[in-house]
């Protein structure tokens, strides 16, 4: 039995609490806030102690793991302390303010074996985990593009810009699929309410495949947009999270080069071919649910999780880019360094 | 009565044959091209002279207009003599292969006062004249963002990229309702099939006020896509033009500044507002149709027409910057001159 | 404060626990159900007692009114023994098993001057009050048809028919906004899978005025569709369950009666003019919620509730009448008595 | 070479006439109408002679067969007579004004071995074709029921109500695909503007097999819908004509029957189950052009056209009972005779 204690209980770590409760292997013993308040609802909850000092679950050595849904900005502080301590590390995402301090983290955990899961839930849900199962069979072929456009209406933070708040959802799914090298990333953005913190963002980034991503993430939109295009050699993918049903559709669609004449100014050198569409069903059930139960299982069986610390360093590495790209007029940033 | 050549009867020649016949106070005079195959179907046109050269149209004093609809390169020699010898001209977009032709045409029409209009066929659209008319209204409040993704399974062209292809669209819409100028522009792109043309591209458009324009252009995309999202500081707007009705949607929607207290990390600084949403009745004739007709008045009345040389210009100015950014990696490019 | 007992906690009876524990001048003193599981999980709410026997809180004086929530069958039973006993009654829809029963509680409630409501939520959705509020305000002009698809692929009942399943919701929200007898109704329906009990159904109801409403309920649609469609003399509307947002929508349509020439054989007697959508904002607060105030409000202020007996009582009339005509061959049925 | 005259050329027949131009094998060699304004349009037409009088069309020993686009009340007189005179016959739908008439056709067409094609087009599109084909080759399992909606703001006609407008569409396909009898059909409808010609209608058709059909045909709807359902016992489809793409959809969902324990009043008899979709790729292609190739390999090899006599004397005899039925109070009207 894996022994927990839940540090933060504001908007995300309640939803912690109610799934790691119907984890098999795994009890809840702590439940952690600075605020009383935040803990008063949970009074009652059988068997698990009420504190609001992280120090006393990491001090208890029945205590075998920790989850972590505080501000990014105590990230580091909590997960260090944690992992020093010995204890295995689920991280509330992003996983840290900077790509310094993702690296450490990593380096801790390695140094003491422990795992460092960070909670990038959206590759937990079915849908991810079919596109990812798809591109690894080879259904799409080789990935020539990939396009996310994530817009609502929503809440302005005013902490951090639209990249930060949205952005690590695209990119970590970009990362669990594209496997592969991105070498520069490009960003545009506005704020158009003053304060610095850009609203509307367009990040562009560029694979040594000659693959190309781009994102636009927009807190000002008039309607919700939650879709994902991706164009393989093979096949092509749309991605519609908001559909009710049908949100993965393959189309057997694409381009077939012509080596024929060339004459004419209109006449094509590419043609393209049509097929049929297809929606597989995809797994339904909650992803947190799923997550936490990879969570266990890599703490029991020293696994390396789906979202480890790399993935976490990578989105973190990415955002700063990108937000050092807005910063400099959309100049191209290089990544660098053994992280990418 | 005006008298009109017509210049090139390939794809979109034919369009404006069908136009112009049934245009009041206009009557087609000749029709030219150099192929015989694309003369031979308008031989029983009643009235009409087919010719293979058109130095006969020009020559012809009772002549007072050409519409010109031949390939891009062809534009500048053909306006050019056409303007030379006193023709009015209706010319095909984009207007010419670079800013430079497009100057001197622009100069050209205006030492000699005649009509020089581009055939920006989506001005002349009814959803189009609608947000022009709200946006003039002040219904919109100011422009703080344009974004547009025009993208589906396309015939790859082998002369030029997908953004001489598809951005002329979006360039002459932003240019009709920014009404403002754009001081730079960044862009990314890949040509996936080799041969230097790009296939997807992306571009952002800066505006000297603060706003931010951005386009996504594409041939390679499993699903059609036509949609123009636009946010003012009163209301939002969705243009979707696949919609088979209610294409125009006008969203009560927005942010308020909110100048509370700021603690608290996750507290916001901008609160949203929703209201109704409104589908204007929208004019769904030809646009063809209509800028037929407004050619014939800009003609017979010496009017300056809504999509003239100016447009034109600033369209082909901005695809040349775009591509420039693209082949220097995305560096900002800035506009210069005074014809933006 | 109005003390409330909740009787049944099946599926929908911790609904009502959770709106009625926020009502305001409402206080949960019983909890009731015959199966001790399903009271096990509210034990450590407070200042509530749990009984399995309705009986103890029809005893005690200090109780004002019951909420009731169990199967259909024993409805009246419960409601009538809670009337006599002097207790307000809100009953889960639909009402009762029959017409005479649903009649003598209307009677017993009138005969004590008690409240007794009908758990028609949907009534209590914004969109529906929103559809009510135009009707009744004329924007609609006369309602000339009703016509409703309720699919989806659906848990099959095995008591009751598709008709009692899901026509309620429909027939209630006719019902509200209708406001005029329904002279005959006629069905038609089949089982597919044996058993005697219609997984889809057709109905047709004729209203005094000429109007006509028409619903198709069904349990074996691969797609889910909630779509309403309401025809006026002034205008129409769409009312589309599924829509993330601008589920109402309201079109200035309709048809002008031409006196002209008749002659021609497709010359059209009657022709169509359009105009603006318009999509209201709708309330998006849960209805149950607004429904427990308005119950509180009814026994508190001695009102009439806008579900009251008269409509739970005709929603169980024309679904017996559906019934008798699917029984019958489709033989349209008259509404007759004082209920209609 | 067929040689083909075409007789009305009011709204279809010049879709007849610019579809058989094109045909291999086919030569039209005249056009027909009695309003000389509508045959001043194709004086132009190389070859092809224009008559105000049919007769002569008949008396010419040249002509194999003629293509009948007049109004309905025509339709006998007109078809009779060109079977008497030993032309073969494609006919505009629907086929006559009565179920006799269509008799007396087909029994002269039969004695005379001449080909008699009734143009219910909709038989010959991409989506029909692929129908009919998953049908019989049992990917659906056995039709449970077929549901159409076929609503728009549409033209109201003088001189027949919306089921004859509308309905032979779903009418033809209903029976090109169900390919069993039927055995009873009732109706409902409503005539708003008075007139006697209802503008809204309902139909429910009984199938021997058990299956039902129902249709939807309105003349008053704010928005246009062409949607089929069919649930089959393997499989479910939706057929949705206004999709510009993925118009036809395959759901691997239905239901199993659960022979379980069967107490609890919730409990469920029966469970759906729900797979993935697909959607084949359609044939895009004018159904027209399809449906005249057709005609003329028919004639040419004495083939039985997809759409014979047959089909077209199921359809006029389903309308004719579901107006009787209509005019009858929804009286369940049982189809008799032979040719059902």
């Amino acid at each position: 039995m894996i022994k927990i204690g839940i540090i933060g209980l504001g908007y995300w770590g309640p939803n912690l609490v109610r799934n790691f409760s119907s984890t098999e292997g795994v009890e809840i013993k702590y439940l952690c806030d600075l605020d009383p308040k935040a803990l008063s609802g949970w009074k009652k909850m059988h068997g698990v102690k009420l504190t609001g000092d992280y120090r006393e679950i990491l001090r208890d050595p029945e205590v075998d793991a920790v989850a972590i849904a505080t501000p990014v900005s105590s990230h580091y502080a909590l997960a260090s302390s944690a992992l020093s301590a010995g204890k295995h590390v689920l991280l509330e995402k992003p996983m840290a303010s900077n790509v310094r301090e993702c690296m450490e983290l990593i380096e801790s955990a390695e140094r003491k074996n422990l795992v460092l899961q960070v909670d990038h839930t959206y590759i937990y849900t079915g849908a991810v985990r079919k596109i990812k199962e798809l591109v690894a069979a080879g259904e799409i072929g080789d990935i020539l593009y990939f396009d996310s456009v994530r817009v609502n209406l929503g809440l302005f933070q005013h902490d951090v810009n639209v990249v930060w708040d949205l952005a690590p959802h695209d990119l970590s799914i970009i990362d669990y699929i594209m496997d592969r090298r991105c070498v520069a990333v490009s960003g545009s953005g506005v704020a158009n309410f003053g304060g610095g913190l850009e609203n509307i963002a367009y990040a562009t980034l560029y694979y040594e495949s000659g693959a190309i991503a781009h994102l636009h993430v927009n807190w000002l939109s008039p309607v919700k947009v939650r879709r994902i295009l991706i164009g393989g050699t093979k096949k092509m993918l749309v991605f519609d999270d908001l559909e009710p049903s049908d949100k993965l559709k393959i189309y057997d669609k694409g381009v077939d080069i012509k080596n024929g004449d060339k004459d004419g100014v209109y006449k094509a050198l590419v043609q393209y071919r049509t097929g049929d569409m297809w929606a597989p069903k995809i797994d339904g059930a909650e992803a947190l649910k799923y997550e936490c139960a990879h969570f266990a299982d890599c703490v029991k069986n020293s696994k390396r999780p789906a979202t480890d610390g790399a993935m976490g360093l990578k989105v973190v590495a990415l955002i700063e880019a990108i937000n050092s790209s807005i910063a400099s007029e959309g100049q191209k940033i290089y990544m660098e360094g053994n992280y990418i």
